[in-house]
């Protein structure tokens, strides 16, 4: 039988071999005749793990002197608190820029911790496309966006150009990409696109960024508390760790990052053009907003999409339902989605539309 | 090769069965030709795990009706700040005994958030037992405990009878015998001893207990915003929820909760009776309030540790270096440890006892 295309938006597609390595280890890790998820985070086994992640991390992504890597728990949910709680100062003030559910939660988040200008939103056309030519007041404390908004499908191409510190929640497109780690004060990702499973949090922090707000921080959600134990303050979660280490290592084996963005560039060059070009469908943003990472379209006559549906579960396309919030078609082309998935995507739009043609 | 007898204190021994069909889920879960960890949270697979797993808390548990189970992320670390958040009123007062490490964590987060009470502790003779005889004044709106000291191995084995709302931090115990679950307000878990890997922690809520605060909770920390969405607010920690999942089913499967307890206590009456009649040992805990997870020995001659040491490793007894703020060892004998290992540890001792005669 054939394999699965799995377009899932998050959690998503992984690497075979990731997957493989991932599964041994449940049953022996490191010939220690026990499995990954039973031993101490003590251990000099599991230190090793996340040691080994956090420098990944820094090797991946070209991060400079000055920067620490954390790995939390809470997702981007707890990250849009920890910012606010981290970031905005005693009667302070915060800018943010509003492309859609996420944003929108992080901006709920920092509400009550002080001023929120929210300085650019497209919510007035649903979050179809990335705001632009924003002014950052002088006085805000940073400015926070999300890099990819995985529903809509819209991506900053550019980073925001601001003078106050830049946060950034890039928890659908980190390592998808190069990027400047330098710009920022603060980047923040869940891990469940394209680090690894559901259950940790990546932060990269600039650490002459903290402890300036005079705020009382609770030691859980205080970045200092992580970074001065090293991502063991608590039980960490071990095994999404484990797992992001994997891929991790499976892109650096690829090329790193800088060749994901060229796989992940073809890849949705190859189903923006089918998007473009195919008569019985259309792309729901901005041409220069479209998301690398998630594509989505609709039918021009919904009533199609039971037929369509049918022809792409027989080619075991999965996950390509699009979010109710948007509706129609959502494909996501994380790392680990081969571009022989996206072909086969587009064989299936092709051949819808010679039929209905 | 005989198998590794893991006496981790945590993450630790889960049963073999569990780890068989965890790591196959890795490869393949439910016959999707996917793994579990690269599908949606939100397609029907997930949800049945959730679901389950929620309701195999309740029956093992006997949840009464009025409370819901859910599973989040942060550990029993952030467990303690939810408490305060929504449980502790604005100038309000709570109650709580402190039994070391954990639950001295868990007073320090409440700090701030009112008055904090600690109306008994142990601190006095390094935790070596439980406060007794606890007044708890009317005013407090809960007492918090925290039902087992992996750390010192102390375990309360009545709960305290109070008034007010009840708290309880249940991470190194739960399920290891049968709790009053009506007698609680909140009982909050890591799930990483008896339920199973890092990176979960079950919260069992009266949902009458909570909204009482006028207290304005952060979304993330609100336990209602967590009960509303039946733990999907956002992306849950679906491998760990599934792997508990799985420890829940083998628990049903022994006997259920009960049937762990007399387990238990047969392990821990087997290492405590060796402890006490072997002349090189002694136990560092009070003999009511010894902990049937964490049994805690040392030798009254520490010079002979580097030869138990030996012959404990060439035994392939794994785990059992004591804490540093204890010292000696300790022995972590939760559920899925069976008594052969237990007896392999005692054999051991008597051996070495009897070479040194």
């Amino acid at each position: 039988m054939s394999k699965v295309h799995n377009f899932s938006a998050g959690p998503c597609i992984l690497p075979k071999e990731v997957l493989e390595e991932a599964s041994q280890s449940v049953l022996n890790f490191n010939n220690l005749d026990l499995s990954i998820l039973e031993i101490s985070h003590r251990s000099k086994d599991i230190i090793d793990v996340v040691s080994e992640a956090e420098s990944l991390v820094k090797e991946l992504l070209n991060v400079p002197d000055g920067y620490k890597v954390v790995f939390l728990q809470g997702g981007a949910s707890l990250g849009f608190l920890m910012t606010a709680y981290n970031y905005m100062k005693l009667d302070g003030e915060a800018a943010y820029i509003n492309t859609g559910t996420w944003s929108t939660k992080a901006i709920e988040a920092a509400r009550g911790f002080g001023e929120v200008k929210v300085i650019g939103s497209s919510e007035d056309r649903n979050f179809t496309y990335i705001p632009k030519g924003l002014g950052v007041p002088m006085s805000a404390n940073y400015l926070h966006y999300t890099s990819n908004n995985t529903i809509f499908g819209t991506q900053f191409h550019k980073v925001p150009v601001v003078r106050c510190p830049l946060i950034c929640d890039m928890s659908s497109d980190i390592f998808s990409r190069e990027i400047d780690v330098h710009l920022y004060d603060l980047i923040y990702a869940g891990a469940q696109k394209n680090m690894g499973p559901a259950g940790s949090t990546v932060y990269i922090v600039k650490e002459s960024g903290l402890g300036k707000t005079k705020r009382d921080i609770p030691v859980m959600l205080d970045l200092q508390t992580h970074i001065k134990n090293e991502s063991m303050y608590n039980t960490p979660p071990v095994y999404s760790i484990y797992v992001s280490l994997l891929t991790m290592r499976w892109i650096k084996k690829q090329g790193g990052v800088a060749e994901m963005g060229r796989r992940n560039e073809a890849k949705a060059h190859l189903l923006y053009h089918e998007i473009d070009h195919n008569p019985l469908f259309y792309g729901t943003v901005e041409d220069l907003d479209r998301s690398s990472m998630n594509a989505t379209f609709k039918l021009h006559d919904e009533s199609l999409s039971e037929e369509f549906n049918k022809m792409c579960a027989d080619a075991r396309i999965d996950g390509i339902k699009g979010h109710r919030s948007v509706g129609g078609y959502r494909a996501s082309m994380y790392n680990a989605l081969p571009i022989e998935s996206v072909q086969a995507l587009v064989d299936v739009m092709k051949e819808f539309a010679a039929k209905k043609g």
